[in-house]
């Protein structure tokens, strides 16, 4: 485990290579197909805006942890990039959060009007099972593994996961009283959900067996928290240009946040206690990959310190 | 071929008793699932809002056609619903067609609100996708052939179809000058491509070989032209009742259509050598389901006259 006795040096460099390597398979994947001008600009307008590329990094340390090799499966990462980057369109437009800036560049309904970028989600979520159908192809994927994985994908970013969970955070916004617990339970909808999905869609894309899919969902699980609090915390201890967004945005817009129920000494224990879970899901495991998986839940913490 | 003899009785009836069977299932498919009470109303809303069902009895006249029993089917058939409600609710937007009514009742936005209403679309159209991967399980469709019906339905539904089909159309609304082929290939997206892909995933569902496939997508190619045709037709000729909205609503919007290029006589006719092309694919096949989709075919076109 040198990676995790290293881990700010080492993971950051390793997800910059792995996020490089989505970069360059995202770069022409919707070349070629038959999409309106105006309406394909803007969807790459926003596919292409950077951005850390977790969740695919994910969906593909699982599959090569569990055994299956990277090339087939990059159209499955890539459609997690697309389900993310759908999410975040739509979260900016002026019915939800409002936002005009998003990493540092204008929003998407800003660049281009709001019809477009409505649509620019609408068709990137599609599109994103689509790349999922596509690694099915000759001599590709199993069906059965993708079927499996596609579903717990699907779960994860619909009703009963992220789009429940931006439901949810919209009626907390501004609500005074918001609980902890009702805080924990938006946050593993709205985005713990689709973090934990890339882990066990990875499992299955490997053919793991129950017990290694429930180790992906455990890792998932708990790196999605310590993820969103981290998130929380950078939003009151982070500088913009890091975040792409001004600083105290959460406190402005009345939001209820780990560090504002919990104060951020406790947020950062939490965030670390998480972390540490997640990297405990996955003992035993001797493999560069599952070095990187703890590597890189101690990373996501250290941000916020 | 006697239901074809005498469509306009018999397949209205037809299409009744196959749209109730949706209905049955449609009624508490979203129950016991975790989604935020505003939410799931505003799902429900859209989802109960009524409608002929065509596009599942399309899924599930072809899987039955072509060999496939249809209680396991019930899943995709009504996934395709709920990707037909989403479009309708993401179409209504103000920053879309801002339509207030929708089937004689306020739109989901009017009812609800804007964030509501695009999050009921996002959630409506990724649950979609979970209700098709959940015919997988246990005992039901085999893999291989839930993916080729589902790869049908995502491209369909995509940036290259449904969703280009609509940024298309808001291109063309109130430009001058939109060109037969134009408009043509504008519908073929935002109409044909869905109807086409219910047709193809109904063959694929059912294991049909590709002779079986290419027969499913050429009637489905021409019903979906003659349906639009006949919409074009019925927004001029029809009444305010049997449309639930305003008749001659295309032309205040300054929306090209098939009578405002081809006159209602031409367009008649375009519309009648659709629906013959369509039953024409079928050519061959006795069999009852062949017959209702015959006649299904002409009492599209019957409607507009």
């Amino acid at each position: 485990m040198s990676a995790a006795s290293n881990p700010a040096l080492d993971v950051k460099a390793e997800l910059k290579k792995r996020a490089d390597e989505v970069e360059a398979y995202l770069a022409d994947c919707l070349r070629g197909r038959d999409i309106p001008a105006r309406l394909l600009a803007s969807m790459e307008y926003s596919l292409h805006a950077g951005g850390k590329r977790l969740r695919p990094a994910l969906v593909l340390a699982f599959a090569r942890l569990y055994g299956a090799d990277g090339a087939e499966l990059l159209p499955f990462a890539a459609s997690l990039e697309f389900i993310h980057t759908y999410s975040l369109i739509h979260d900016d437009l002026p019915a939800m959060d409002d936002d005009d800036l998003r990493r540092g560049k204008p929003s998407n309904h800003k660049q281009f009007d709001e019809a477009t970028a409505i649509l620019a989600g609408d068709g990137l979520l599609t599109d994103a099972f689509s790349l999922m159908f596509s690694c099915a192809d000759e001599g590709g994927v199993p069906a059965p593994r993708l079927v499996r994985a596609a579903q717990a994908v699907a779960a994860a970013a619909g009703s009963g996961g992220m789009v429940g969970g931006q439901a949810l955070d919209m009626e907390y916004t501004a609500r005074p009283g918001v609980a902890f617990e009702e805080l924990r339970a938006m946050h593993a909808m709205k985005t713990g959900a689709l973090i934990t999905a890339c882990c066990v869609a990875g499992a299955h894309l490997a053919g793991a067996e129950p017990p290694f899919v429930r180790r992906a969902r455990e890792y998932g699980i708990n790196v999605g928290a310590a993820f969103q609090i981290a998130d929380d915390i950078l939003d009151v201890v982070g500088d913009t240009k890091t975040l792409g967004k001004p600083v105290g945005s959460d406190e402005r817009q009345g939001k209820t946040t780990y560090p504002s129920l919990l104060g951020l000494e406790k947020s950062r224990q939490l965030a670390k206690s998480r972390a540490d879970a997640a990297a405990d899901a996955l003992a035993g495991l001797e493999h560069p990959q599952a070095d990187f998986l703890r590597a890189l839940a101690l990373y996501i913490v250290e941000r916020a310190h």
